[in-house]
């Protein structure tokens, strides 16, 4: 691994950089209206603002959610540089990082050097606007994503960080006090960078997709064994409920039934953060991982077989992998009127019919897909007479990023390697792109890590 | 008030009634397809199954999803008599009613006697079946609908209960140790009957829509002042997240801004409940509160006015009532993008889009209206870019009882009276039931309780 500190001298972007100079990058770029990925040659980005960062990639991965723009079904038409997960080193800072930097605004200000290894969230955010304070960094009021028109992606050599100070992790404070807001554990530094890069995107996202539906309060009876509203006490601080006098759920009784719909990158993350999150809270379940590609299916199957046995829970539950015309009757065999929770990782309209037909009464259902113009195909009876709860929406990962941390570590046997029992597929060079788009979209490939330098 | 047991032996229908009885009652009939309301001369119901319960009906509420089948909007064809709320006497138990009933069952069964007063939840349900245990018992699988093609109504003088020990409250279980699960606070007795009658639906379901908002995890940063996702810390018990090591939120970042769709009754009871729960748990709040009737919006007006200021919040708190077309201007004025929550207390796709208008990003929309037919009116791209939450369906007021008595007691003031300043417009004879219904259709009168013996 390159030391993190190899940049800062030998490349000519420091923060000193000057304006005159346009040196050019090679960079994979879109173009409308749709499949027509280029490879090119364009400026090295400088910076434009104090609060910038201008990052030196070393890895950039290639995510389902690129194919959105790829296949035209964003709302897109301008030109674009691809991509928003990356790592890399910083090689140039704005004005606004030095030791002075005031208190009131994110500590990256003051520690961030030319020379730190980072990792970005995949969406730009200030840390001090309300959504941000709030824990909605997904929200903020000044939120890019990288590789949209509002802001050039990092398929590229190098890409331009705005407001880098809330944005960005340094993996070079891991010297940092373990109380500092910005230190990170020590063993991260000793993952591969492929792996690390899961935390820019696609291990948060599947840790949020697993969070919203978990810590939803209609499934607290589970997780508590007390029955709702009574499950809600600590949530109410006992505002308004008195002690629960109903009788408590058995360990028969607590049990939860679980759909992930959906098997790509994303959904494999989901499903480690679920299975993470249900063992280490002792609570047993039924899961149903369902795909209609069998090569995902087949990759899910894998690496549930290679988990040891603490991270599949108790003998007794069941980890079922399904092709869609075979779900229904798996979840029917489980004898409660579908699931507690679904999530779904898809962003089509099929796919949320399909979570829908698969939830029990009063059920959640967790949404991280990135959904399209069509409108939501569900009707007002059939919500209300359901008790549906509804998740959607982009993950803040910049506030999960310390839980997403923490899952990675513990899950370093799957999540560390590249291949077949890993959620990484390949490391491929960033020159190969419009191959690995063409086949990334047809299900060929499965996660790939893009190499700028290959 | 009538002493409870009055009944028990002066009526002919005890627990021995005969089958060849064949008495008849008076009753208010709903006939397809819409706005005909007829009284009616119908057999008084019997015992038909060992849980039944048979109830001489003190007080039967008209209420706003009533008008739902009035219309002709749900897809019911069969006549059926009206009304799912009522409070009333125990006149005739089946034989699963007795000392004897096994502790596995509801507790009810081994107390309930002839003669007992009672109030009945708007729905059936058993206490038994997993969605019961899980505190879910709007989705009871045995659960129906009083005054539905399934169950006959209570808007009549006799109502025959199913499944009634797991259905129905007992408030001559008064004198039971206080932690029995049968017991009710002893105060309630002091309460007259309509307002006992609250508990039947409206007050259980405006509690519902805002334990819906307000217990949900994108709101915890408020309650707690802890930035998602570490206010959920309690929830995950520490399971995916370490110490929040982010700012915590300034008292002026904790103030929750609320729109309330919709003012009819049930909205009325839904903002009794909301302010009680903020300023019990002491978290200041913007509230607008939006119907386009004015006679609603001053009801509204008043019953805020009159309350006690320790009911009101702090002095900075806002309470806006608003007509349709300022609610817009009103949101904005608060500077931050919409509200953290609005609860839907209407049930239509205009009551929805509205209400997804008013909702910021990271929103929870809570909506307890009773949806029917129409697609909800939201592309999925709406949903993802603003983050938003959907809560549907119907209250759990079974579970939610005990919560709302407490809601009962504490608001008396304008709970447990009748007129301008109370939630209950008016009670008028059972007989006046067609001009009753056509004068609630237009928003000509409030909550209506019907006398079916006056
Ligand atoms: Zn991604
Ligand atoms: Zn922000
Ligand atoms: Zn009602
Ligand atoms: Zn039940």
């Amino acid at each position: 691994m390159e030391s993190p500190h190899s940049h800062s001298h030998s490349h000519p972007h420091s923060q000193s950089q000057s304006k005159s100079q346009s040196q050019s990058q090679f960079v994979c770029r879109w173009y409308p209206p749709a499949f027509d990925i280029r490879l090119e040659s364009v400026p090295i980005p400088t910076i434009q603002h104090p609060d910038d960062a201008i990052i030196k990639i070393k890895f950039a991965g290639l995510c389902g959610s690129d194919l959105h723009v790829y296949r035209g079904h964003e709302d897109v038409n301008e030109t674009h540089i691809c991509g928003h997960e990356f790592i890399g080193h910083v090689v140039a800072l704005g004005s606004s990082f030095h030791s002075g930097s005031p208190p009131s605004r994110p500590v990256l200000y003051s520690y961030l050097k030319v020379g730190d290894k980072v990792i970005s969230p995949f969406t730009v955010s200030c840390g001090e606007c309300e959504y941000c304070r709030l824990g909605f960094t997904a929200r903020c009021i000044s939120s890019l994503l990288f590789g949209s028109p509002t802001l050039q992606g990092c398929q590229a050599q190098y890409v331009r960080v705005p407001l880098a100070g809330g944005t960005l992790f340094s993996l070079s404070t891991l010297s940092l006090p373990l109380d500092h807001p910005l230190s990170l554990p020590q063993e991260l530094s000793s993952l591969p960078d492929p792996a690390l890069l899961l935390l820019a995107d696609i291990l948060p996202t599947g840790l949020f997709v697993v969070l919203q539906a978990c810590t939803h309060p209609k499934l607290a009876p589970i997780f508590t064994g007390i029955p709702w509203p009574h499950s809600l006490g600590h949530l109410t601080r006992d505002v308004l409920l008195k002690g629960c006098t109903l009788p408590f759920l058995s360990a028969a009784e607590r049990i939860l039934d679980v759909a992930i719909v959906g098997l790509g990158p994303v959904g494999l993350c989901a499903t480690l953060a679920l299975l993470d999150y249900l063992t280490r809270a002792d609570v047993r379940y039924r899961i149903v991982a369902v795909d209609p590609n069998g090569s995902r299916r087949a990759k899910m199957q894998k690496i549930y077989d290679a988990l040891p046995e603490d991270a599949k829970g108790k003998s007794a539950d069941e980890f079922i992998v399904s092709d869609i015309p075979d779900v229904p009757k798996v979840v029917q065999a489980w004898g409660r009127r579908g699931c507690h929770a679904v999530l779904e990782v898809v962003g089509t309209p099929s796919a949320l019919t399909l979570s829908v037909s698969l939830l029990a009464p009063s059920g959640v259902l967790s949404s991280c897909g990135v959904h399209q113009s069509p409108q939501i195909p569900f009707t007002g009876r059939e919500l209300y007479d359901r008790n549906v709860s509804l998740e959607f929406g982009r993950c803040s990962a910049h506030s999960i990023f310390a839980a997403a941390v923490g899952l990675l570590l513990r899950r370093r046997d799957v999540l560390g390697a590249i291949g077949e029992c890993s959620i990484i597929d390949r490391v491929i060079p960033l020159r190969d792109a419009v191959k690995a788009y063409e086949a990334f979209e047809k299900g060929v490939y499965g996660k790939v890590v893009f190499d700028p330098w290959a």
